[in-house]
């Protein structure tokens, strides 16, 4: 399993990712999910994976490979005119990448499908988050929904229902993001350390803040005890029943 | 969906279910999915039900009816020997039901399974809890794990991991599931108010306290005020992230 977020506050983006992969409880590996492009000054674009290692690899590999020569080989995230281009070409690609294997006329145990989110910002244009599903089509993060998840979405899901808006501060989403990981992590063996942050503030058009937590990172064994504590505290005080 | 918990700590039982069921977001109802049968001073039962309405249903008429006239139509859950045999009675019944809906050929949109939840004691012995497949076999709740969910069980699962254990006292657990409910309810429409609650005090061997919390219900709105509030203190107080 895999547990991703995507968050766009008026502040700027944030993306956390788990670096889990399982092919059954007994093959365990660890694999970076998230993905950053950049050319600093005019573009920045981060990119999470969830489903088929696979698919998601191949599709992170051409992106990375296009971006290098962009004069020949085109499509490329760094030339492509707006986010909404950018989601375009990767939704085509991974929807191609999911045909070819299933053409093979082979059946896997496992689908070869996979789910991303993918943000960024391009100079001029407003910072966007946009899910691309396996089909190659997306949906578009906005005011009234600010975030997108994707893998092992409901464990997480009351806190950020709770927490998150469009007006929060980058602090408060990360920590909040945290608290997520944590409830998920805790109820999912197959969502686990380390987690990969990155945080991209508004009009830097570059690389922001990135950071990875593994099981000794000592920020976030105090934000977890603070977190265990305060839910305790607020469950003490809650009123008691009557009958 | 469907949303039920039961817990067994040291000193009762708690039992606690939602009422929506539904067969597509246009076509919702409420209906009980928990049941209960005593032996005022001799035994308590209570059954919670997910799944198929018609299998559910079916499955409690026939306990109910056979309840009526234990001599003739055995075996009754109320002249069972153990709750272990309860269990027993309560899982073949179960298959069976799923089974003749099975066999008829036809082939419904959804499948006629259900999962239920069986708790109580008889003199004499202790009060167990168990979760009963659709196979028809079940499995006991333990002090290492003394809680069953059936339903739509993630998103409330955080809470109850977090404060539940075999010593939590009753007014405890009752709030803890509250919480765990309110969370669920607000990440899935098909889990919906009103919630029954049952408590059981050990050794009672009869029904105790019972409510039924509607969308006016005061504490309802009282508890779910406070825990909002805990929640946004706990997150005040959280350490900011360090870079």
């Amino acid at each position: 399993m895999t547990y991703c977020v995507g968050l766009r506050m008026k502040r700027g983006l944030v993306f956390m990712s788990d670096t889990r992969t399982n092919s059954g409880v007994d093959n365990i590996s660890t694999f970076r999910k998230m993905h950053s492009f950049e050319k600093p000054g005019e573009r920045y674009i981060t990119i999470m994976t969830a489903g088929n290692l696979a698919t998601t690899q191949s599709v992170i590999s051409m992106l990375a490979e296009r971006t290098k020569a962009p004069e020949e080989r085109n499509p490329s995230i760094l030339a492509a005119a707006s986010m909404f281009q950018v989601a375009q070409i990767i939704g085509d690609l991974l929807r191609e990448t999911i045909r070819t294997r299933e053409q093979t006329g082979l059946n896997a145990e496992t689908t070869f499908n996979a789910t991303l989110i993918v943000g960024g910002q391009i100079k001029g244009m407003e910072p966007r988050l946009f899910m691309v599903y396996p089909e190659g089509n997306f949906i578009e993060a906005s005011h009234d929904t600010p975030f997108f998840q994707i893998g092992e979405t409901k464990y997480g899901k009351p806190i950020i229902d709770r927490v998150i808006t469009a007006s929060t501060s980058m602090d408060d989403a990360i920590k909040c993001v945290l608290v997520s990981f944590d409830s998920t992590m805790r109820s999912n063996l197959s969502v686990g350390m380390p987690i990969d942050l990155a945080c991209y503030s508004r009009e830097s058009l570059q690389l922001g803040n990135m950071h990875r937590y593994d099981e000794h990172d000592a920020y976030m064994m105090r934000l977890r005890q603070s977190w265990g504590e305060g839910v305790r505290r607020a469950f003490a005080q809650l009123p008691n029943p009557e009958w």
